[in-house]
């Protein structure tokens, strides 16, 4: 049987009593590390758990699924994912191929990001679509995440921005000579993704995103050391908010409760 | 201290580690049971939990909050929320009053339906906004979520309908005649909220959402008898979905990954 177990966000006991039960009768116990990743590492997960994790990275997933599933088909196999199991398509990926071949699959859900972000105070219904936003390259600038925010902001609502996560990924230089060798690990900042969109208005002279729309910063959400900061999107891009992970809102119309409860953490 | 707790969906154990150390540490626990509620109930949950739990109303949480704010000055107090506690804008409410008398207080995250829907086969990032659908009345019935609907449609999103909860409801004479009277639980099902739905349409003659319209509707979800049906709206407004609590996906634009794994929920 495969176990698809969410750890939700921050720490070794954001993992909920029935995936730790799951987890501990498993025989082989998969982390994966690619779509997210926790502030605490793989080693402090062992000690609480009380058993070792085998790392997973996107590779590994990706093509050699088959080997997961070997298993799956003869014992207990544990998949431990960041937040809840469905918050990326990889994971659906691989139920998919659990269930074509007739492998029982047990899913334990967990808090994501996509609910969570409900702790600066934004109602959870007053969101429009996620966008993700990607580091540029020098000829790679993708603005289709701007039109989705625009949209939004139309119907007066906010946009969860989740920003992008490099772990393990190879250089096209790299890939084209078949090398594994693999770039340093990056996680966009809150003060990169205000910097994208910022050049894509200034680009478009676009007047419904400037640098005085307000939004929220959010660091290391579950995480004791948490941080959320509301303000300008000028404020925000130059405002500290430490290590991994950071997402973003731009705000939508507020209601005045939302505005309320924004307040405790514009100082 | 005030520990807002979100107990998951599903069963007892769907509780973090994080949230039952807490829980087990406070000298009071109430239990929030009318923004929504647990396919088990409150024996079961004490049951497991070791503990007496004290069922909160929306009376008591909306009118009394000062009641359980006094306790969380002297002593530690969890407030047990089912999903996740940014779910419904009431628990900000407290959560901002508890700031505003300087009472400390700590979050213990978990899955919601707005990111278990997730377990269908749609892709969260696919969502546009979220809408609510209550029950109709003879004098009241409001259209204003199906335009939410249709504009989400219009960019080729899914919409989650959340669906409505009576629990302790009391009728206007009631309210009129300050009686303590309350109406008989009820619980909106698949079945009502798309006759409600296609009703609209055919007020209005919409040929964007129809019986033909593909949906998702899903029950208890997070619990062992979780139900999942994907079809018509046609199809799935005579189906048999069985007891609390519902929710109604209307499909917007479909990823081929998206299909195949939806199929899985079709027959």
């Amino acid at each position: 049987m495969l176990f698809l177990i969410g750890l939700g966000l921050g720490n070794a006991d954001d993992i909920t009593v029935k995936g730790l039960k799951l987890l501990q009768q498993s025989s082989k116990i998969y982390l994966e590390n690619y779509t997210s990743i926790l502030s605490i590492g793989k080693n402090e997960l062992e000690k609480v758990y009380g058993r070792e994790l085998i790392l997973a990275d996107r590779e590994m997933v990706e093509q050699n699924a088959d080997v997961i599933l070997d298993e799956a088909e003869r014992e207990d196999v544990s998949f431990l994912v960041v937040g809840d199991p469905f918050g990326a398509t990889t994971h659906s990926d691989l139920l998919l191929r659990a269930k074509e071949r007739n492998i029982k699959t047990q899913i334990v859900h967990n808090a994501s990001i996509c609910n969570a972000v409900g702790c600066c105070g934004l109602q959870l219904y007053k969101f429009g679509e996620t966008v993700s936003i990607v580091f540029w390259e020098i000829d790679w600038q993708p603005e289709s995440f701007y039109d989705k925010i625009l949209a939004n902001k139309e119907r007066g609502l906010h946009t969860l921005c989740l920003l992008d996560i490099k772990i393990k990924e190879k250089s096209v230089e790299n890939i084209i000579k078949n090398r594994n060798i693999y770039e340093p690990e990056r996680f966009m900042t809150v003060n990169v993704a205000i910097e994208q969109i910022l050049e894509i208005s200034k680009r478009r002279n676009c007047q419904v995103i400037t640098p005085q729309t307000k939004g929220v910063g959010l660091a290391r959400i579950g995480a004791d050391n948490q941080l959320i900061k509301y303000g300008s999107l000028e404020e925000l891009k130059i405002f500290n908010f430490g290590p991994k992970l950071h997402s973003l809102v731009i705000i939508g119309d507020l209601h005045p409760l939302e505005h309320d409860l924004l307040c405790n953490f514009s100082s």
